[in-house]
């Protein structure tokens, strides 16, 4: 690069740019995503039900398909502003080392202790939860990034914070616990003995390393067995794709600053809350017909939602307490083989995105895991960022298309989401060093334990 | 905070407004640091000895005291663009939390993948023995800081890495490890048997943990027995503290831009590459006499060199193999206790801020660990940033004087470097949370042992 570049390694909004409203995606969609079911009824989730799980002013906020622009409080824009805006960044190194003609952007928005976009949802769900005066939230986490951004949110807003870390995330990453802790939460492996539903887990697969949805029964247990406490989650919901809208009103306002617009939009997919809320209000454009880009979920091959899953409702979690979400699913009851290393190990899929997939206005593909890995390590060599395994399935797919252009000769533009930072992922990377990860794509077999999960009734078209 | 304010969370220039030029804080002062000394001779080291050992361009620049500003070349600037400018925060949670009128500021250095401020000296070392056509370079790292850096520019100009880590960090850092050998690094911890000196010391101190003047030793004796590579450091010499005067610059930039002044000016200092380089720009001033700033160094109390220790010459290594220094030592002979979890762990002092501390134009203080990871915790709850233990000496410091405000009222404005994260030392914070972190302040006894290896010869004093 000479001097006389026109855009800037990195676009940074200035802090009186930065987004006073998240974007609701759902005020655009002719298609609402289904609403969430009540596991005993099988009928729609009234406000007053999903209250005894979540908070008020959240449960607003999920059943809301029709306000397109939603004030972001006053309070969480000053957290905002400890971390963001992130850098939208031009990848120029990225691009020289592939020779490719493709301009290649991300949104990185790992410059902050949870390493990843998580903390965007952490701080509002906490900030709600305080409000309505509770004492403190539940979750679960899998690779920890979502437990780490909880456990700031509640360090900062004074509340309590229990958090269930799937058992193999908690051994696979030791120094997790360590963060979470010093942010003041309590961290417990999931599968555990303090829960009812943890105990029958373990009852009937005592070797199990855990999975999101089992943490997640977990989690909501604790949740609505104590006074004064909400259980709060780090993705799939609609409220969390809104929160997370933030990434994509600043990549937008960014990208406009400077006459940028892109061709392909590309993010990794686990329940789908980074790739929702990067392309919120790109989407709402291409729904309302002013504007085209194409969009690409990227997912693990070693749990393909997208790919390989139905389009049904299903149980967020394995131990079928929670709602039931109309997703793109493998099945409540299916369970990453244990050598996936990153995280996006959920079975299902953000209600939003699967709509939208089901309608056509995106496009997903499944990537296998030394790939990611071979791609991470390209990336972390030039761009100088050491990206987790999460992340790096957006960098795979976003690497692929700029050597398509290459063949092609096309300028395109490609803007990918960088989710976070991979400081805590090191024994994988390890792994992927020592040439003992390896790949593993489940067969139609392994799938039909999942699928057999799948409650059978008329709401569901299969 | 009200939506009123007036400086923002954080300040970043554009980067149109990035310095162009790295400051010299040499030429502004009478009494010029005292040269390297030869170990064989005990003569001033000529440029071609220290050829032998460091790039020309390098050796220019370690022995220049005259040149106020020297370019950055091109190169180097866009490799700074990946990561920098680097945000001046101004920490209003903190404030607020600790009910100071006190105006705290931090220039924060962790926002890239090695971590720490070590990078902008890491690329400028690893440009030049690039541009002198070398094969590759080899260097020491203590807590991984500077490794990981050098690991990282290395990579990114295609040159060898060779890294002798402190035994002690590399057993309590295993994943640092892995991030360099992402960056295609080869690490061995030190002292090993793979040189000589390594063996000699193995011999002699059987259980030792090694220290950084130990592996100090051993890279460089693989750089002067290896056709093709040259030794680099991350702290300590005039050409550091040159390099990562970018941080002092670019600091007082965005100060300048938005009228602040500070006061009080504090930096931790292990070698006083970071304290070096965030003060340049306002030391020269002070030296000048057209500003006055309170500059305080921060060290462990474990390994005291500047309040602790003597000015004298000493070598910089255990193996007395490498030139002597005129700075405030412990003596080559020490290694700080194992108890102690940061870095920091150098037993003598820049040349240039030793001086500058003989000649009063700073102060220092020492700290314990257990109280530094008491305010790590506390700044990382509210401001967001999980700082590395290094680091975190100097938000002790800020907080004790922000503390001092609040009794007197004094609205003063304090500024610190905020070197990096702490993500790879959850090991030691482990330890704080356990409660089995312990304190250490070395007896006169134990310092006896490293004065004793101060050579007695006429250039010492004492």
């Amino acid at each position: 690069m000479g001097s006389d570049y026109k855009i800037p390694y990195k676009i940074y909004l200035e802090e009186s740019e930065m987004p006073t409203h998240w974007y609701n995606v759902r005020a655009d969609m002719k298609n609402k995503p289904a609403p969430l079911l009540n596991p005993g009824t099988l009928q729609p989730m009234t406000a007053q039900e999903l209250g005894g799980v979540f908070c008020d002013e959240l449960v607003k906020q999920e059943m809301d398909d029709d306000t397109r622009l939603i004030e972001i409080p006053e309070e969480i824009r000053n957290f905002y502003r400890m971390y963001r805006p992130a850098p939208l960044v031009r990848a120029y190194c990225l691009e020289k080392a592939l020779g490719t003609p493709a301009k290649i952007y991300y949104k990185f928005e790992g410059n902050n202790t949870s390493g990843s976009h998580k903390l965007n949802s952490a701080i509002a769900q906490a900030y709600y939860a305080k409000k309505q005066g509770l004492k403190g939230v539940t979750t679960e986490t899998g690779a920890g990034q979502w437990g780490t951004a909880l456990s700031m949110a509640c360090a900062y807003l004074d509340l309590d914070c229990k958090v269930y870390m799937v058992k193999v995330s908690y051994e696979q990453k030791p120094f997790r616990r360590e963060v979470m802790r010093t942010y003041g939460a309590e961290v417990t492996p999931s599968p555990s003995d303090t829960t009812e539903v943890g105990r029958k887990i373990l009852a009937e697969h005592p070797g199990t390393t855990g999975s999101l949805g089992c943490a997640i029964s977990e989690a909501v247990e604790v949740a609505v067995t104590n006074e004064g406490y909400r259980y709060v989650l780090g993705s799939v919901l609609n409220q969390v794709l809104l929160h997370q809208s933030i990434i994509g009103v600043e990549t937008k306002l960014a990208m406009d600053k400077y006459g940028i617009r892109p061709d392909i939009i590309i993010g990794c997919a686990g329940g789908g809350s980074n790739l929702g809320g990067l392309i919120s209000p790109f989407m709402g454009e291409k729904l309302r017909g002013e504007a085209d880009y194409r969009i690409i979920a990227v997912e693990p091959a070693s749990c393909p939602s997208f790919t390989r899953g139905v389009f049904a409702y299903d149980f967020c979690d394995t131990g079928m307490i929670c709602p039931l979400a109309k997703m793109y699913t493998l099945g409540s009851g299916f369970i990453p083989s244990p050598n996936h290393a990153g995280g996006l190990r959920f079975h299902g899929m953000s209600a939003i995105l699967s709509q939208l997939y089901h309608d056509g206005y995106m496009e997903a593909r499944a990537v296998e895991q030394t790939e990611v890995f071979r791609a991470a390590e390209q990336f972390a060599r030039v761009e100088g960022v050491l990206p987790a395994p999460e992340s790096s399935h957006a960098i795979k797919a976003a690497i692929d298309e700029a050597l398509k252009c290459k063949e092609t000769g096309e300028e395109k533009t490609i803007l990918f989401g960088l989710t976070g930072t991979g400081y805590f992922d090191m024994v994988a990377y390890e792994q992927f060093h020592n040439g003992t990860m390896t790949d593993y794509i489940p067969t139609d077999e392994d799938l039909q334990v999942g699928f057999d999960g799948i409650p059978k009734f008329p709401g569901n078209l299969q």
